[in-house]
């Protein structure tokens, strides 16, 4: 028995044959080649500690995200940052949306917090609605967790509510956590983020990742913002002095240098999620609308295990709160991948 | 200001210039050759997830340690291993050793711990005594930290007391939490763990780490082994899925198979203490038995700012609890880099 091992994320290509991961939703066009070239560099620098404080990083990624650096936390990945916001907050009752990333749900329970949900409709295309403001009137909680755009739905919150959910949240002192992890491959990149808001309330917390905008989900690295400095403070009192690597420093800080790559992504994505979505409701299956490099569908018949022995992964969704058997989820990979996948599912 | 930045540790190269690091304690000979190759081959899989489980890994280490997989737990170092522990346990009260590491407190208190101290003695080499009987058998303990070899001393516990400290706490259902983490670059290496045990004693932890053993600090891996799997479940769900970063499994079961490679680290240490102790004395340094890869000494004068200015870093021990100003680490390193650096302190 490995600890761990009941991995309840996509990813699972480890003692399996895969040809094609659509499981996993990272950058379509992987890991940009100066990152690459950091973590080789790297390689013979590895008896050195990494820099606790991640000085080069965080300098560049506060000139980036328009932040002072005091407002920026790196993480061995967004999902280490979950689990030490969970620590250092300790809500005693949170509210997320259903479906969601599960690892939330997760960190939450771990700091004993009663964790309650939001469910999105099916028949709404998992949209979040005026409900949501209803839910955050009613009762009093101490956090709200959202994902723009959402996992696995892939829908971006309507701008209009989610200022209106920012408004109530600060209005009432409730902390609002923001996973933005997918935003920059969205069609949100550029204006749907509410780090804007960091400098006027220090209850936003937005947290960002490396792993999926730069195709570095090996590596462990991820980020937040937020203005409240205690907070950053005991998070990081929270986690060991070295808990991000010299390689992924140094691929992070290459990576952001990277912008050409990141619009060639966005760009493809943009082409190829039409093509897509088109070609599976062609073949029969319910798509769900989404904004990010992944699609989630419903299929009346199980594709997972017949992918699988064609060498190909994708996430089965049915271990989501709030959706259920015959909910998948693909990622928007590269052209020949994505036909690939297409034709694979048609013999299916 | 950026979070972590006040590293109390060695390893202070960031926005210095420094020639040779003797702050950190890490195998002299760096990173094995084999570690090197599997961290560069790993740097075209990063868009991929880490195994969470770390299954390769776990099972060479549990063959390489000798007790089941259910035995052993990977972490992004040894230190993230201290606070997951810390946080899992949740100890009220616990004891430590002083001088002594200063991790294990701070993940303590961060798990909201009460912290007491049993002092070691300059005047005994800082050694550990029967002394230690009295306190264990006086009050009622939680827990107890034991690092062996002890950093910042090198001295290794007598045998015959730790094993009296095993069954007193054992006896008395103390957790006893050891960390071995320099143990395999010390003439302790062969016959002073207290691994053995972990199958006969639920309250046992040992953690070790391929930080110093096989240089790769950088790359942050560490594991721990105890027979208590209701403990290590609770350490896996207070961490990410995703702890243990790709380069760093890849490498670390590289490292594993270079035994070589560790021998000959070890014949080297062996060579090199007793040289670069002999020398400190004669330069009228006081310097702590050690049966470890560094030395911890007391010198009358500032030597840390000589020393830096010159390039060279040692550990300033004077912030360690039980120590004070003039205490000094040093790590045993290369023939020719131990040689500059008496030629250093000559100079000074």
């Amino acid at each position: 028995m490995l600890y761990k091992s009941e991995n309840p994320h996509g990813g699972g290509v480890y003692g399996r044959t895969i040809k094609l991961d659509f499981s996993v939703n990272t950058n379509p066009l992987g890991t940009p080649p100066a990152a690459i070239r950091a973590v080789v560099e790297s390689a013979g620098l590895l008896c050195q500690y990494p820099d606790p404080g991640c000085g080069a990083l965080v300098s560049a990624l506060a000139e980036r995200e328009g932040v002072p650096e005091a407002c920026v936390l790196c993480g061995g990945g967004a999902a280490e940052l979950i689990f030490s916001y969970c620590l250092a907050v300790r809500p005693r009752r949170a509210l997320e949306l259903a479906p969601t990333f599960s690892e939330y749900a997760a960190a939450l329970e771990a700091a004993g917090c009663q964790v309650e949900r939001h469910p999105l409709r099916a028949e709404e295309g998992f949209a979040a609605t005026d409900a949501l403001l209803e839910v955050l009137s009613d009762t009093d909680w101490d956090a709200v967790f959202l994902c723009n755009p959402n996992n696995p739905t892939g829908q971006l919150l309507d701008p209009a509510l989610l200022e209106e959910v920012f408004r109530r949240c600060r209005r009432r002192g409730i902390r609002l956590f923001v996973d933005e992890c997918f935003l920059d491959l969205s069609d949100g990149w550029a204006d749907h983020s509410l780090k804007k808001y960091v400098l006027e309330y220090n209850g936003i917390f937005i947290l960002r990742a490396f792993t999926k905008t730069y195709g570095m989900a090996g590596l462990r690295l991820g980020y937040c913002l937020s203005g409240d400095g205690a907070l950053l403070s005991a998070m990081s009192r929270l986690t060991q002095p070295w808990n991000v690597s010299l390689p992924a420093q140094a691929a992070g800080a290459a990576a952001l240098g990277e912008e050409a790559f990141l619009a060639e992504a966005r760009a493809l994505i943009g082409r190829e999620r039409p093509q897509l979505r088109g070609e599976l409701e062609k073949l029969g299956f319910t798509v769900c609308p989404s904004q990010a490099n992944y699609l989630l569908f419903w299929s009346p018949k199980d594709i997972f295990q017949p992918l699988l022995e064609r060498g190909i992964l994708i996430r089965d969704c049915s271990n989501y709160r709030g959706l259920g058997p015959g909910w998948y989820r693909a990622a928007v990979k590269l052209p020949e991948e994505n036909r690939s996948f297409i034709q694979a599912l048609g013999e299916i």
